[in-house]
């Protein structure tokens, strides 16, 4: 749905400089693969010299973002939030899919199910008992929906997604394919040389606009719940275990591990394959940055690496220190030799 | 399903001390929640200030377990295992859903079935030709279980589990949601520039007791069986690659990868994240500790860390010697001085 | 199907050396398990004691590989390639399973799909509107193909299998079940003390030749494309981000993460629960061993390991020098006092 550059630039607050207004815009695309009649966004001065050599036809950039000369065809887009600008744009040149209401033939709901008049149930999703869906939630094919499992407003449940019985959504929320949503938490007590199962019988709790990515894995409690709050973003491929409590505006990055019983703070970051262990206190808007170990407490808003982890400005002296080790061992084996001579030259004197 | 104190207190085969044994019991609650009508337990000291403000009805607790002054709403259960005890009384006020016999409409079964009179089978549930399963199984919805597959007695299938051709369990395996059990391992050779595809004609044999978590996946042997054993747990998100042979009892914790080939001995711990190259041993009973990676062979009994693995005490050892490099480092300077002024003294003096 | 081992030996252009040429074989086996009818392969000499007491009837083995004395019931297959003449022995033995032409009537497909005539489509599969799949192909039970994906020729898509909008794959490829392509990348702004989803729009393009293992998580792009190049390997459980840009015949092994916009080289191996930070550039040929933690960009053609990783020899000296630091910490403090002796000593001559 191809708009004019005028319209686009008043639907995103920003000002035309150069170009002509009434040209048609159809697409985003990044700035280092714009084409005519695509729309991109400059906010990185490492990324100025794709600009000059740009076939856009606009770009949004900051009011004070300096550029020399760039092509004619160019109109920039400056406006006080350029990411921000060019996120309304994408969206409004490449709307989401809607799902207006339906209820496929072929989807199998439970027993005193409260759905909205206006929800979507694709084909073959299992919606349990006591279900209830607020207006606006989408259950795509194939969704696994337990019983007494309560979904809020305007939810997307991506195909296959699995929520197990008596999980509790807010609005907003988004959990895509392959995901589990409370699946026993793992816990086992040592007797008589076997593992004894430990029943799970807690819930997850999810509060409003969570994001849960594909075949990440959020076990119920083993008593009471669960809980991802407000905000949360969860990447693909994450397990987060039995009882823990994660705050709000969260993010956990792809293949992390969150063992159980842990508070996680609001606006702590965990990167990419990170792990921590159970019983922790991630303090609010902490740092564990990619691949560490956490074993102990967090404090708020600090830094950890490695693993185990470590304050990062600890755990980079050390890491620099480890560079220079090899050659810290030659240096000593010298001056054992050193000493070692001025020794039998002290002994000689004597 | 509420219940007398005298009731749980039999049941589980505890002493009561103190209390109204005809109050009623409704659920079982942590120490740090519990409320009136609530069972909890008390297990570690640490957890003691949490009972003198408790507000539970009663808790279990060691016969020798030394508390103080408590409230005195609160009933004691003394036992010899409260641990086992709590188990006991969650899986009696909390009990597990269970199937009666079903065969789903909607379910898809193929030729030469044999599935007992007993077994649930769910919604849109895929059973593959010659394929038999025992007395109390039950597969959920969505479950696929592809040709020639033995599931034992009472097993359970979570929805979405896959189950490849072949596949061979014993009886109380518990699969969830996600799970892929016989997928192809990943096996190729290298000739001509490409990677040429090692057909992976194998099977997963899974013995009796053994619970697999949610996405985890189990690779089918190359040739021959991937062996899980009896009473083994593994977690949610776990990778075990072709031809492992699991023993009896074994703990894997999420994000845990087993290349393939491996042996894992009974009673062995592979802790949260931790990772074991291909062809290698775990001896029997050792633990391999969170986000360690293993290239060689552990000897029964030991406890590694890190990665490379080494044992427990080296590998702390060196963590204890990485903390003070950074210091040694500017001795280490400060030495070098001392020993070209000692020089420069020695010369001066000859 | 069990043919004659002449037939055996015609099929795999290998020469028989000893044995009965009409004796039948039925399957294929492991050196350490073959049994009477069973054919295997000797390639690592490591493995020669096992066929000096195998029970096999025959061992492929290439021309110049010595052995002494073997059992008079083994005929040796002398081949020049045994690793390629088992493979193919193993395929004719035991030939894959193959699906011939089916559309299940519990399938659903959307409007306008272009679908070869020799397509199998299982039961409980989900086609979206606009999609074609070439001849050959096979979507088993319950996959999930969204709107306007294109599937080549004879390519495999396993049950629970997820294909989001706008996926385009070549000829050939494999996508085991769980895996999910084309999910939301996971990328975020935050203003206002939130987490602003930044539009997900791209899609995900599969060169030929892929294979895509259980629930792995293949995300689309943000703008633009994730692409895998032809000839790629992707084990389970593996991230790749959006905007990832996978070179040809790359291997990545399980449970590895690539957060996204990386170009990862032709031939590059990322080894087991390796990970790469956002915007690097593998080299080609470059090999990330397992568990490494790459943050900067690779050369072609080089080996690093560690996290941070480093060059392989680099990193190797490291760890033997960090095994030595426990005795330097002890041979420093015995320097110090040498030290403080001698300057003693000389103050005391003084």
């Amino acid at each position: 749905m191809p708009i004019t550059l005028k319209e686009l630039a008043d639907f995103c607050d920003a000002q035309i400089e150069g170009g002509n207004p009434s040209i048609l815009i159809d697409t985003a695309a990044d700035i280092t693969s714009a084409q005519t009649g695509q729309v991109t966004q400059l906010t990185n001065s490492k990324y100025t010299r794709y600009l000059k050599e740009s076939k856009a036809s606009a770009c949004f950039i900051a009011h004070d973002f300096a550029v020399d000369t760039i092509p004619d065809d160019i109109a920039l887009l400056r406006c006080t939030d350029p990411e921000m600008a060019f996120i309304n744009a994408v969206g409004l040149l490449h709307p989401a899919k809607t799902y207006g209401q339906h209820i496929a033939p072929q989807a199998v709901l439970g027993a005193n199910v409260s759905v909205d008049e206006s929800v979507y149930i694709g084909a073959f999703a299992v919606i349990g008992d006591n279900v209830s869906i607020g207006e606006g939630s989408v259950v795509l094919a194939g969704a696994y929906i337990g019983n007494n499992v309560k979904i809020g407003k305007r939810c997307r449940i991506y195909p296959y997604a699995v929520v197990y019985d008596n999980v509790i959504m807010g609005d907003n929320v988004i959990i895509h394919s392959g995901a589990i949503i409370g699946a026993d938490g793992f816990g086992y007590k040592f007797r008589n040389h076997v593992h004894v199962k430990v029943p799970q019988v807690g819930n997850v709790v999810i509060a409003d606009n969570v994001e849960i990515g594909a075949n990440t894995c959020i076990d119920r409690g083993a008593l009471g719940s669960t809980t991802i709050g407000a905000g949360s973003k969860i990447d693909n491929l994450v397990q987060v275990g039995h009882n823990n409590q994660v705050g709000k505006n969260v993010i956990m990055c792809g293949l992390t591990g969150v063992s159980g019983s842990c508070t996680i703070g609001d606006y702590a970051i965990l990167a990419g394959s990170s792990g921590i262990a159970d019983h922790v206190n991630i303090g609010q808007g902490a740092v564990v940055m990619a691949r560490s170990g956490v074993a102990g407490d967090i404090a708020a808003g600090t830094q950890v690496f490695g693993s185990p982890a470590k304050d990062k400005r600890t755990a980079y002296k050390e890491q620099v220190a480890i560079s220079k080790l090899p050659e810290l061992l030659k240096t000593v084996k010298q001056l054992e030799e050193k000493i070692q001579a001025l020794e039998k030259q002290g002994k000689d004197e004597n």
